[in-house]
């Protein structure tokens, strides 16, 4: 049978992310791999998640393999919100929070339940890959900000929003953003620029996506509040994950925002999985109380400001002539601008045949700028890997 | 914030599941509860998947916590196929696996792949209320077929199908089914129609989609085949799931069908959320191997029969003049047809006052028909439960 006729519209839209199909190229041969975003699994408490997730169903029993409310279990919803706080995410009294399937399920429903056609998605320049994919089957216009070393220009966004008509600005449906270190280019935004991003949504009456990864294991000593906290009037809708402080295969991410706006997001979900793994959810909740996601986060920020080092280091050492990079306090990325003007995409398949892989940073850009730029992860690769991986990527690019 | 005019137009077309709505309702009171569709929780392996998930984080270690492939863990879809294959669904050699987050995301991922505005969705009539709200954002137009004792009538499709415009026939995307033991219907379509139903499909170039949840545990010793496995060129899709054979909690789903419409909805499940739990799918998949998936299958086999045949009873005793009812042969609901023209969805919150509950069927129907009927679950409630239940139900509708 010949299924061309039967795709919608928007299936058009859909294209497989270019990492991960990068990813599999790069399987099974001799390649030192920064393309992919995967935690480093020594974070992952192996042993400590064995003995909860017995542990869960033993005591929770039935409870933990029936269906749950859409919004998620009850209890771990309740201590979610209190470890939050703990970490200095405000939680308000008219605040609600979904437990969603991966924060990737959190970017898909603020695409249905608030994109259509031709609205305008205002983000930062370069930003998430997965979040443009989640947004562009709702087919808005992307209008993307700069970043520098202190995170979003808020000037130029400013700017951008006194420039623009009455219609235009009535259809920003709302600003994302990845404040703190930021993926991809790794900065982090001031606590100026936070408040300046705050006034201008409250001035203009819009809404904030605050993607948060990475602010729980910050490798440095620097001062930020999430958007979220400094936010008064129900402006910042927040979306979380435990995969980088507790394990992504267990796929549980959450929202946390005003109760009204949360439960279009509730009821949204509801057709599109019901809810998300009751297992998963308990095993976050124990994972919670038992301090394991408090000691995973401090390994993770041990492990990766480690690898992060190597990394400045080797750039350093074989990118100094080459390009100028972000030196992240978090995350797990660090993104870098090539002086020559080439295009990273076509070489990233020489690169490959040179043994070292990297993300082509255009597909970041949502304005199609940004040819010249890579982005490269450290929390998977072994230091020893990203020392001979670094080397072979600036022999590669000087010989270009 | 007034959030109003950020809403996209198919937030609209969302609307909360009656039934969970009144769930919500019956919490707490004295009421038994014919609404739900969950599984007895008696039927949950609890011990051996205490023993499982610890084992499965042992053995498998952090592969088991980590990212997993969006169409999920291999070794998984592998085991899967085999386990299909024994069970009498066919698996060709054409085909593909992907796992889903429940086969609720089954339909969403068909709605988002394959339908725009104003094509053509056709159901049986009644049909499963989540499929529908899984379709409706997509603002298809849906076509019902009425259902008898052997299922959807396909001499009924046969002559619409006859009767549309070519136009109208080039925008029917699929045929969504639940052939054995439906929901909410309650009856199995016989082994004649479904290769009547094949072969329309064959003549009119059309797709089905083949939702099964329950012919796993069908309780009669009947004979039938899954459409995928009569079908011989792709056209059918097949949804399964463990949610009924094993724990609705984990969230695993998956659809089998052709290879090339199988990675549509991989491509669409990418940007959804990344990929189902992976801690999930390794607790499915030795659960499959140790045999605990069959075991809990004959357990809701054993269980579901008695509770049905007590469900059956007590309609005898007290609804004998009150209306006709299906005698499922598997699943979970009784299907109720009442002889009075009444609209069974303002009494039921009378229904609810004298401490029982059901879903009024019209939800079910595509079309705006079958107010005067109900469904009712009997695999929830406890024996005693259905016969005090039904007693009171029967009263009820006696003094309307």
């Amino acid at each position: 049978m010949d299924y061309t006729r039967l795709f919608s519209h928007r299936t058009k839209y859909m294209r497989a992310s270019e990492i991960r199909e990068l990813l599999k190229l790069a399987e099974g041969k001799d390649v030192i791999s920064f393309a992919g975003g995967l935690p480093d699994p020594q974070t992952f408490p192996v042993d400590d998640l064995a003995k909860i997730a017995s542990y869960i169903i033993e005591t929770y029993g039935t409870q933990a393999l029936q269906y749950a409310p859409t919004a998620g279990v009850t209890l771990f919803r309740k201590t979610l919100a209190s470890w939050l706080d703990n970490q200095g995410v405000k939680v308000n009294d008219n605040d609600s929070i979904i437990v969603t399937t991966g924060s990737q399920q959190g970017l898909d429903l603020v695409s249905r339940v608030l994109l259509d056609k031709r609205d305008i998605v205002i983000t930062e320049k370069p930003t998430y890959l997965a979040a443009i994919n989640a947004f562009k089957p709702s087919e808005p216009r992307f209008i993307g900000i700069e970043i520098d070393d202190d995170g979003m220009k808020t000037d130029e966004l400013e700017e951008i929003l006194k420039s623009m008509s009455k219609e235009d600005l009535s259809k920003v449906k709302f600003i994302y953003t990845i404040p703190t270190s930021q993926n991809p280019g790794g900065v982090t935004m001031t606590m100026d620029r936070r408040k300046h991003l705050l006034e201008l949504a409250e001035k203009y009456d819009l809404l904030i996506i605050e993607d948060d990864p990475y602010s729980h294991f910050v490798f440095e000593p620097i001062e930020f509040q999430a958007l979220k906290t400094l936010d008064k009037n129900g402006r910042v809708l927040y979306l979380g994950t435990f995969s980088k402080i507790l394990s992504p295969g267990i796929r549980v991410g959450f929202m946390l925002g005003d109760k009204n706006l949360v439960s279009m997001m509730e009821m949204a979900k509801q057709a599109v999985d019901l809810h998300s793994s009751t297992l998963s959810q308990y095993v976050a909740l124990e994972a919670i109380k038992r301090g394991v996601v408090d000691k995973t986060m401090d390994k993770a920020r041990r492990i990766y400001r480690a690898k992060r080092d190597v990394m400045l280091e080797a750039l350093e050492e074989h990118f100094k002539d080459l390009g100028r990079w972000t030196r992240p306090v978090g995350g797990m990325f660090i993104f870098v601008y090539l002086y020559k003007d080439v295009d990273t995409k076509p070489l990233m398949y020489k690169a490959l045949e040179r043994g070292v892989a990297y993300v082509p940073g255009g597909s970041f850009f949502v304005d199609g700028t940004g040819r010249n730029t890579l982005r490269l992860n450290f929390s998977y690769p072994s230091q020893e890997q990203i020392r001979e991986g670094i080397k072979r990527l600036g022999e590669f690019f000087s010989a270009i």
